[in-house]
């Protein structure tokens, strides 16, 4: 029987938490486990394209994440979720609200997110052309105890992957 | 094994929606079957608070809790949604994002619901107290092809909801 649980990417900007996230949904469909991602561009469209980057609207857009994730997660469901979710009392909340909550720090210095910049924000964000960057002009509060830590400036996104997938199989005990 | 589907009650306010929906949820509870419930407090606290009653906030009401159905049917849960939903285009688009719409059009006459007015809203509308709202001031399009047509008028409220188990059963095929 299937359990529901929500495996959450926390992290920087460029530290490869949507990498490794598309990675593991690929493994974990290989194992015919029912699961759902909610990342950026999907949840923005559908969910929460009136927010900016505020406190305020980045609470709220973690917010009805969290719900879709309780409702899901709830249903057996396993949901990926990357997102840079920033603030520890939000993320405290989610994990609150849904079944079986996974927190995985995505960890890369900042340093190391700034220079591979893939997507060229960090250097729009110096440039004061984004306002509120986490990182630069915002803050990330760091998680305290993650249930899972993934050092993307020392391993690979392969052993990233596996590092999931062993703590789901060994520690959750999920049948892979 | 279960399917999922989306039970979407509507029709003006005071037609008995909620009421039907709420039993109907209670018969499927009795059978095992995987139920999430969207209402209108649960959804407006946690989804869509800073909507209003203007076609454009009420079609971003309806969206968002499209794509928390589409997510929960796809995976086997069934839906017992209930809102006015005024729109046909908009119905129309939850129809074709979901898995299994089964679309209940709750008919009771205008003058039937006002007289009832469980909650006020109705002399509070004519007050013009409450703007925007359906029957009143703004528009309600009947549904064309319902699935289930529900006439609160003439049949009792238990007649209704073995109308939907129903449907459930014999058309739909669901193990109940």
């Amino acid at each position: 029987m299937n359990k529901g649980f929500v495996l959450w990417f926390t992290g920087l900007s460029g530290s490869g938490k949507s990498t490794i996230a598309d990675r593991v949904k690929e493994e974990l469909l290989k194992k015919n486990i029912p699961i759902e991602q909610l990342d950026g561009d999907e949840v923005r469209e559908h969910l929460t394209r009136d927010l900016g980057f505020s406190k305020e609207d980045r609470d709220e857009n973690i917010r009805r994440i969290a719900f879709v994730a309780k409702l899901l997660s709830r249903n057996k469901v396993g949901i990926i979720a990357s997102f840079i979710s920033p603030y520890e009392d939000i993320r405290k909340e989610v994990r609150d609200s849904v079944t079986n909550f996974i927190e995985i720090y995505v960890n890369a210095p900042l340093e190391v997110c700034e220079a591979r910049d893939v997507k060229g924000l960090y250097k729009k964000a110096r440039a004061g052309e984004i306002k509120n960057f986490t990182g630069i002009s915002d803050p990330y509060e760091e998680p305290k105890n993650p249930e899972i830590e993934l050092k993307t400036d020392k391993s690979s996104i392969e052993e990233c992957v596996k590092q999931v997938i062993h703590y789901l199989k060994e520690v959750y005990q999920l049948d892979l």
